[in-house]
Formats: structure tokens, C-alpha cells, sequence
């Protein structure tokens, strides 16, 4: 027998893989599917947090400085760590990369690495450098702090909680856009320069994207402590239907109230692509989803960083978008999948 | 300017790469540049390392079987974290996988995994799974705990501390000889079935490395606390010479102390290879090697896993060999380079 991984996409495979995986440490208070896992040691708690970044899958070295790609690296391991309401204390740093890389070229990586670290207040205290056949790969832990039981899973959302986004959607995605045009019409005429200098926003948000440590800080000044929370990685939609699953509620999303930047909006007419498209299905915009319950509601709407953008329901209500005309459309998830290529 | 990686060789990259790394968080007791990382949080010493594999350098999948594959992946990371005379508790597994690969050949390798994680009592906590364009790429990080202060580094042993190693050295090397050669005899004559049978300890030491638990809990039981140890992944000679580099001393290394078993002896032979280079430079015996001070002498020759091997001296007296004939080489570390191929 031979199933195709395609056949259960990215969260499938997951799922099925871990399906047997039992705990046997009393102090793994939170394992597989959630942003990051949570240990207990002894009091004090500890969260940490894997991804990796494939070449030709994750990034393209055509249009990716190599500097950008180490800060983007650790920033998208960070906010995951962030997605926990948690603080980011250390990383580990493991590539696999080609003979074809110079020292020189790695460096401007480590440089990418170390900004963010400093950034963000982390320690590099290790990792694995070796050799590949084919392209470069990244692997980055994160690992954080929380107070006791004062980290924020996917699953606590509760019927009526407002759903809450951080900054604005969408961007990441048309700036990918912008960088795949460029990059075919450079290989079709060589002689022409991309002139991205207008863009700069957009180009930003794809190529360097920072973690959501202010939001994360203000919600903890403020006492505001969320019932759920998720990082937007792959689109506002797959995210949201995440912490439904999870919390085991329906929700209403308002197409107006979805955040997007007036060059996001510009953009994507350029494109002939919907901006609410963009937000609930682009991703890499690496903002915070969270729900909050409703007494919170003055305190956030006076935040700058934060949309409130619908608010959970009963299960049985359903998963939906509300479009600006008023229609009422059932939420699918269409994030990124990472076998789907 | 363009310099290239193998000029470095692997630790001469990392060193290079990280020769600027500042720490910034008081609780990073120990970074970079030993078998893991110790952090302080909160009293309690959190200890992290992290491994990658890579296919077609660390790994040929024509003879190894997912599931040992998967074991061996955990099992390479829980011995760094023994190296420190720390327990394992948790683990993250990331894999980028090409579509080739089936659901049921990764549920295998999984297996694999939690196999390992059961036998040495650790949680598979995260992960991430994702594609990749050309072989399959495994990055896992373990954490492990160690009492306040009690954990060993590369960097403490002591002119006169004895040298010790766990088990027997060279097998993994011969393993792996066999298995390159029953592949090229499988790629000239299709039709021959290797018999590997007679073989079992040789290969089962490169498919199914052990890391050694129990000589860390012996020693715990035993209040002998090393003075410096590290895992033996690149050959005797290579972490010999890390320990003096790290501990600023000295050695002197018997040739005829070192353990082998009478599999690793007779196959040798039938190589034409020096046993005492497999042990040497063979590497992959996942062994520990450590110093203790002399007092600790009749205790640890009483026991049938460690062998004393050596004793280290001050750093102006070399680092030397001495031969069965009485002879004096001078140490060269000959390990595996993942840049050299």
C-alpha cells in the first residue's frame, strides 16, 4: 500500500504522524499542534519552537539576500514563541548547505541571525553546520520563558470572545507577487534592473518580517490576557479555522474590519487580486490572531496595533465571512501547503 | 573575495562564524562550542543540542532501513546531551521530504523515533514536516535537565586526570565498510542478496547506536563526577584532541587500552585495516569519552563498560600515541570532515 503525502496535506501528515505519540514526562504540559510546546521545569515554564526553511521551497536565492534570510529565519521562529504570549530567551542555528556557498556569503546570513537575536534580546548557544548535495536548509529552535500557566494556547477561545488581528494582512503575499514578476522579467531581459525602491512596504514585509513582541508586551502591561492565540504564517482563514477546530467554536469574520495597508490595497488592484484574497489566504504575514473576551473591548479598540475583526460563536453556528456587501460566506481554509507543489 | 568552506573545515566554520557572538541573557551558562548548550532558568540547568542529517552525506537510504534511521537520528542527539552528564526529557524532530517519499515509509521512520523516545523515557514535543526538492533532511533538537552545576563541558580536565572511554570503538567504521561494500556488489550483480547475518554486531553499531545511559547513571550512582567529557561521533583522535584544546592540556593515549571488539578485530583484518585507525578516525561509535582524577582509579577499572585509555599531562608535553611497539606519534585529528567530500 502507498499513500501519496499530498493526500493529507501538511496539518494531515502532522496529525497522523502523532496520532500514537502518548507523553511519558509529567512535565510536557503541552506537546505536537500547537504553535509551541510547553514544558514544565520545575515551576518555571518553558516553550520552544521548530521550524525549518527549505531553498526552492521556503525562499528563492534569486531575490532573497542573504542577510534578510537569516533575520527572517529566526523572526518566524520567534513568533511563534510570541504566539504563546511567551518571551524568546535562546536559539539553536542548524544548515545544511552546499560547497558552492562561500564563507563570505554564510557570514552575511550569521549577520541576518545576530541582528534578529539582538533585536529580540535572544542568545545563539548552538547548532549543526553541514554539507548538502543540494540547496541550503534551515533548521532553528526556539526556546522561551512564561510565568506559570500564563501561556496562550490555540484552544481557549469561547463563543462571544472578539477575534482580534495584530497590524495588517496581506502585504507579505503581493510582495512575493512583486519579487516572482521581477524575478521573469529580469530573466527574460537581463539588462533591466527591478526598481523595488517603491514598494519598499511591500518588498518589507515579505523579506523581513518582525515577530509581534510589542503587541505581546502592551496585552501583558494592559493585564489583557487572550483566551487563544495563533501566528498568521499561512493566511487569516486557514489561522482562524485553526483556533475554531481547537476551541471548538464557529466564528464571524467582517471583510471591512480585515486590516490592509493603502499600498496592500494599491497592489493588489494592480494585480486584479482581491485584498481580502491576499489577507485570508496569502500568508507569511507573520501577525498575531488572537480572541480576547468582550470587557477587553474598549482598552483594544483604542490600541493602534490591533483590529478587532469578528468575534467567536457556538459551534453549531458555523464558520463565516461576512462580505462588505452583507453576504454570508462559509470560511475555507486555502493556506499554503507546503506539499501542494 | 571569495573563500571557500573546505579551506575552514567544519569546526574551524563554526568557530569562524561564531567568534562574534555575544550573550546576551545572564542564564546562558554555556553556548556555542561544546556537545550542548546549558541554560540557567531559574536555578534549574535546561541543557540543548542539535543535530542534522542529510541525505547522500549522512545517510544512504539503499541501505538503511527508515525505521533505524529514525532511531539513530534521536539516538545521536540524546548522546550529546549525556555527553554533558545530563538526562534527556524532550525532543523536536523537523523533516523536509521529497514527494517521493510515502506515507507509510514515514509512519516507519516515526516508529523509528518513538522506538528511541520510549527506550530512553524523552517526549517528542513539535516539529515541522515540509517538502524538498531533493533528499530528506532530519533536524532534531533534545533538551535535557541537569542539577545546578553538575553538568561536564569539553573544557575541565586536568594534567594527571585519567582518560576513559565507554564500549569498544572502530565497529560503526567497519559497519559501514560492509554496507559499502555489499551496495556495490548489489548495484554490479542484482541478482546476489547480501548476507549480513554474520555481521550483526558490526552493522547494528552504524544502523542502531546506543548512547550511553547507563555509563552516565553508573557514574551518578558512583559519585564520580568527570572532569570533562564528549561524545565520540567523529573518532577517538578528533575529540582526544577537543578536550585538550578545550582543557588547555596535554595527553598521553595508550594504543594498546583502546577497547575493540573481536567482530571489529577480525573484519578489520579482512579490510587490510589498522584497528587502531578504525578506532582513531572511523568515528560514529556514539561512545563517551571523559576524564576523572586518579583517585577514582579502582572503582572505574572494576567496571566492564569504561576503559582507561590514557591520561592527560601538561600542554607543553605534546599529545601523543604510545604504540604497542613502545613508539611515539604524535596525535593528528583524521575525523570526518562534512566538507571534505
Amino acid at each position: 500500500m502507498r499513500t501519496e503525502i499530498s493526500s493529507l496535506g501538511e496539518f494531515g501528515l502532522i496529525d497522523h504522524l502523532t496520532r500514537n505519540n502518548e507523553t511519558a514526562n509529567a512535565g510536557t504540559l503541552l506537546s505536537v499542534g500547537d504553535d509551541a510546546a510547553v514544558i514544565d521545569q520545575f515551576g518555571r515554564q518553558c516553550v520552544i519552537s521548530t521550524d525549518m526553511l527549505v531553498e526552492g521551497i521556503h525562499f528563492d536565492l534569486m531575490y532573497t539576500p542573504l542577510k534578510h534570510l537569516g533575520y527572517k529565519a529566526v523572526a518566524v521562529n520567534l513568533s511563534d514563541i510570541y504566539a504563546m504570549m511567551a518571551t524568546p530567551t535562546h536559539i539553536t542555528v542548524s544548515i545544511a548547505l552546499s560547497n558552492k556557498v562561500s564563507v563570505e556569503a554564510l557570514e552575511e546570513f550569521y549577520e541576518g541571525i545576530y541582528a534578529a537575536c539582538e533585536r529580540y534580546g535572544v542568545d545563539l548557544v548552538g547548532g549543526d553546520t553541514t554539507s548538502s548535495r543540494s540547496g541550503l536548509v534551515i533548521s532553528i529552535t526556539a526556546i522561551g520563558e512564561v510565568a506559570p500557566d500564563k501561556y496562550v494556547t490555540r484552544s481557549g477561545a469561547r463563543p462571544n470572545d472578539l477575534i482580534c488581528v495584530t497590524g495588517d494582512l496581506g502585504a507579505a503575499y503581493l510582495g512575493l507577487q512583486l519579487l516572482e514578476r521581477e524575478k521573469k522579467i529580469f530573466l527574460e531581459n537581463p539588462g533591466v534592473q527591478p526598481d523595488l525602491q517603491q514598494q519598499a512596504y511591500l518588498v518589507g514585509r515579505i523579506l523581513k518580517p518582525e515577530p509581534r513582541m510589542d503587541v505581546v508586551e502592551w496585552l501583558r502591561e494592559n493585564n489583557i490576557m487572550p483566551t487563544s492565540m495563533i501566528d498568521v504564517s499561512d493566511g487569516l482563514s486557514s489561522e482562524l479555522l485553526h483556533l475554531c477546530n481547537k476551541s471548538d467554536t464557529g466564528c464571524v469574520l467582517h471583510e471591512d474590519k480585515i486590516p490592509a495597508h493603502e499600498e496592500t490595497r494599491a497592489m493588489a488592484m494592480q494585480f486584479g487580486l482581491s485584498v481580502t484574497t491576499c489577507a485570508l489566504s496569502g500568508g507569511e504575514d507573520y501577525e498575531l490572531l488572537f480572541t480576547i473576551g468582550q470587557e477587553h473591548y474598549e482598552r483594544i479598540s483604542q490600541y493602534a496595533h490591533v483590529s478587532v475583526i469578528g468575534y467567536m460563536t457556538e459551534k453549531d453556528q458555523g464558520r463565516y465571512l461576512v462580505t462588505k456587501s452583507g453576504g454570508k460566506h462559509p470560511l475555507t481554509a486555502q493556506g499554503w501547503n507546503a506539499f501542494d507543489q
